[in-house]
């Protein structure tokens, strides 16, 4: 119904924009004229850093982290603690942790188990994680997936693949946000931060 | 911060999808992320396609419309009323009432009179729109502004600059929106909707 008003350059543009995860079509439309007005100034540098990012960014064969090198900067980093592997489900969480200033080094699951999406252990780079564990260098696997139902069962599957491995096992602390007012938390966090009290 | 770890291209790209209106810092990692795991087959067409929109989209100097042809496809379409000029806002605005199956031609202000932004009637396409009204064969204004405060301010002004040209001016009815409840309606539009009843 749009076809014949909008032209076809500009309804491409759209459709791909609103592929895009948060933005409905609706946003997308927006984030279009946006562009449009502001002119090629905006479009074209948007245009070369997605050819540059599509030309130079790949996944690190070793840890699955998005770099231009390979393996990624992260893991060949000397300055980076070989003993320590922090095991999160996306870059996203890689990103995140890397703001809580972690030093050591990273593996990337690329997921976590689910029935329900029908995700198995094959699907996720649990074998290289296997493999990587038993380096005589490493002694603490750090498993820092959601603490969701799906993240909390590919943290115990985890867990049974690593027994015979004999490093270190450990996963975040759950507890009361920094920042975080008890009134408005949830159930399952407060009884969590009560039992896993600290001393002061 | 995460300037060592996230590579210049991809930081790059993030920061240039957190410009893009509902798109904040962190929705822009997300699609920034998102693009990155499709790959190249993902952010190739999106490239294409920006520099495309760059290449050939430019307002149309009749009417302000977005496309590749100037006059527009809209203005030089043979089959659209000439007679009727629908006034609106922004090229969005003309989207939404090509949805509406308007069929006459549009004229885009490219905004609205605003004294808290600074914008006067020289920073519209006003003085346009009042050549393309006094042409012979235009009969009717409709205009089509947002329901704001601001637009209405401009659609008086307006008004008041075509008093002399002869041309039928209309706006938009206000009303109840359809499929609106009116439990949920703000007053003013219920009075509107009041005062402005119909015989059925």
């Amino acid at each position: 119904m749009a076809a014949p008003v909008i032209s076809p350059e500009i309804d491409g543009l759209i459709q791909l924009l609103s592929r895009l995860p948060g933005l409905g079509p609706r946003s997308a439309r927006r984030a279009a004229l946006h562009l449009l007005k502001k002119g090629p100034s905006a479009m074209e540098p948007l245009a070369r850093a997605l050819t540059e990012a599509a030309a130079r960014i790949r996944p690190c064969s070793v840890c699955g982290n998005l770099d231009t090198a390979d393996p990624c900067h992260i893991c060949t980093d000397p300055r980076r603690d070989p003993a320590t592997l922090c095991v999160v489900e996306e870059v996203a969480d890689l990103w995140a942790l890397e703001r809580a200033a972690y030093k050591g080094r990273y593996h990337i699951l690329g997921g976590v188990l689910s029935a329900l999406d029908g995700i198995g252990p094959e699907d996720l780079d649990i074998g290289g994680l296997v493999d990587r564990a038993g380096a005589p260098e490493v002694t603490e696997v750090i498993l820092a997936m959601n603490a969701t139902v799906d993240g909390q069962t590919t943290a115990h599957y985890i867990t049974d693949r690593l027994a015979e491995s004999g490093v270190a096992i450990t996963r975040l602390a759950h507890g009361v946000p920094v920042g975080g007012e008890l009134d408005y938390l949830d159930d399952g966090t407060l009884t969590t931060a009560l039992k896993a009290r600290r001393p002061l």
